[in-house]
């Protein structure tokens, strides 16, 4: 019921199609996130509109709230969501991490996403830490992690055969294995220790993947491996020898942007062509097209809804395409976010409205800004897949970063 | 540009159709409030689908945020908010209320409409005050109203004639005079004062209006009094002696659901019959039926929005009509929120998603149950006026209310 069809090459970005029992994601693709259940301020029908093709859910948050005994009796994730197209689970191996390493760490599971993070982490030597001092919710042992909920402070065990058992009852088409992420402020010597647990990880997880595999659900296996050269070609190799039906690339990419790319660069090349690739939490324009670049065909990333509902709304013109739609700037502009836009918000309400509603902490800034966002990104992304169908991807790169 | 037609009569009650410059109100009618220019949680075209005919933004709020001269430069409040549907706007004169003697009181405009805040107040020998002891943020003098903004503490004036100035700008199509809430707690000789001076603002805000009367927007006339007989009926006289478009009854209506009906008993007798009435601030189910039995054409209320964005979901099923989806026994509950309902949130949502949402704070949860809230309400009209024109609406109200 899974097949990847790559339609045209432009350089080392693919075009192409996977399909899923639930429908065809065009390649590449942004994967919007809906944590719980829901992407966030949005209803299904909105996302469709917006051209959303799927949605990645979290095992983490939805096994500890409301639970996947309770979802799989009311028929499955997609039923309970309503959402009928591709759905994807993340394997909650990151939201761990954030209870561990993370937190100890001061540090999210990637080089810092944003400027003003970066500047951030700069200003404090490299890493911040949580308001409590970090200390660690989380211990990773042979057998799996034991964690504390954030929610109530209960403990909880995940393994590699339990995550699949999760997935299983949520139901998604496309699943993730459980992995441990560290942190690019990790040594070597544990990066390596942990790369070589999440191997024995994956490979537990993928036996229990096909101990009761009925083929409704692909099982994308994660590269681990940190910053380090040797042990992302090494992840790289071995996970790509498992029967797995794609490839996620997680963990630490490294601190700084230009170590991003080279992970991609060590690790791509090694993947097998005629699998996708998922590039886990990352939704910049540059590193998108970074990304395209080098061969990835899905990504996921909270930023552009959580932007939206800070208020940082995606525009060409802004710089680094964020419009704060609080400045006082906009407080009578009629103009939309976007000249040109066709997403719902531009063509029915102008700058100034949203500004107010988001003064007013009105509700509907949250979801207004959301879809704007949305489509801005799937907007590129028809973009992004068109070009490479045509052999343009370099100057729509030029043209949209110039 | 204005016209109301009736179209049949059961006992007291009408069933009419009030045309105004932006479409056909079907009465009895609920109006949505939208206070900020926007109904909480929910979109312009969520209301339409819902059945939703009129919404009531207010003076105040608009005045202070984002300012009346900045929604007329955007072309007034239908384009504002995308909402070109029939639209009114309140004047203000509660909310000033609620920061002066509703606020040294500690009661609200009215009876208390919930049944825990009929507690609450018995509780508390009749009344309860404001955390920091209910100081008054207003003064009324006969020129008008100067108060306090809730928001940054900002000094400001209201006159009749400055709120019908304002209310021009925001282009409503439905506007109120500007008038003095008197609090349930307020003896009579203030009662009497304030409503003298209410009849006084009446008149120079018709004054004003008339100044500048292009036809396009319809003047109401407010009905005040408390819950004293002869003050009531004065003001019925009174007010209806004006040449309003229509008429509100408005302010304390007493300490029980059974002064509330006195005073409509008192009031709307002496109304002019071919002119609409408005019920400010009533939606609680029983008091509809009563309301509208008793002659009133149009009320408004929060209450099924805020409840709705409490978890407090209109069900026929359910005790007072409630059904508090965060509740326990609602965990894994297949069905919708209520059964036959034709609401979008009813047709694509399990209990179990509703109350998932609501205990993992998504906002989706507010908008589900907005949705639901406001068709059951727009329902309940249908009915009561097919009722209306069938002759059945005892029937109906036995019903309903059993």
């Amino acid at each position: 019921m899974f097949e990847f069809e790559i339609a045209a090459r432009d350089g080392g970005a693919r075009a192409g199609r996977l399909i899923t029992p639930h429908g065809a994601i065009e390649t590449p693709s942004f994967v919007a996130v809906g944590t719980q259940g829901t992407v966030k301020a949005v209803s299904p029908e909105e996302l469709r509109a917006i051209g959303v093709q799927v949605i990645i859910a979290n095992t983490y948050h939805l096994h500890l709230q409301p639970g996947e005994d309770l979802i799989e009796k009311l028929g499955g994730l997609h039923r309970f969501m309503n959402w009928n197209g591709p759905l994807m689970t993340d394997s909650g191996g990151f939201q761990v991490f954030s209870l561990g390493a993370g937190r100890e760490h001061g540090v999210g599971k990637i080089a810092p996403i944003f400027p003003e993070e970066e500047a951030r982490l700069r200003d404090r030597g490299g890493h911040f830490r949580a308001a409590d001092g970090g200390k660690p919710l989380v211990k990773v042992d042979e057998d799996g992690v034991e964690f504390i909920s954030h929610l109530d402070g209960s403990r909880h065990r995940f393994t590699p055969e339990k995550v699949i058992q999760i997935e299983r009852k949520l139901g998604a088409d496309i699943i993730l294995v459980l992995d441990e992420c560290t942190s690019p402020l990790h040594d070597y010597a544990y990066t390596k220790e942990a790369l070589e647990r999440t191997h024995r990880w994956a490979l537990r997880a993928l036996r229990e993947f096909e101990r009761a595999d009925d083929g409704r659900q692909a099982l994308f296996g994660i590269v681990q491996g940190g910053a380090y050269r040797d042990l992302r070609e090494a992840s790289a190799r071995f996970i790509s020898s498992l029967d797995f039906h794609g490839f996620a690339i997680g963990g630490s990419l490294g601190k700084s942007k230009q170590e991003m790319l080279q992970v991609l660069e060590w690790t791509v090349p090694l993947l097998p062509e005629g699998r996708p690739r998922h590039l886990l939490g990352i939704g910049e324009i540059a590193d998108i097209f970074a990304a395209v670049q080098r061969g990835i065909d899905m990504f996921d990333c909270v930023a552009p809804t959580r932007m939206a509902r800070n208020g940082a709304l995606f525009s060409r013109e802004a710089e680094a395409f964020r419009l704060h739609i609080r400045n006082a700037r906009y407080r009578d502009d009629p103009r939309p976010v976007e000249a040109g836009c066709g997403c719902y918000t531009c063509r029915n309400y102008s700058r100034a409205y949203l500004r107010h509603l988001f003064e007013a902490k009105e509700l509907l800034a949250m979801r207004l800004a959301t879809i704007h966002n949305l489509y801005f990104l799937e907007e590129l992304m028809r973009q992004v897949r068109a070009a490479i169908r045509e052999g343009h991807l370099a100057e729509l790169k030029r043209e949209w970063l110039p």
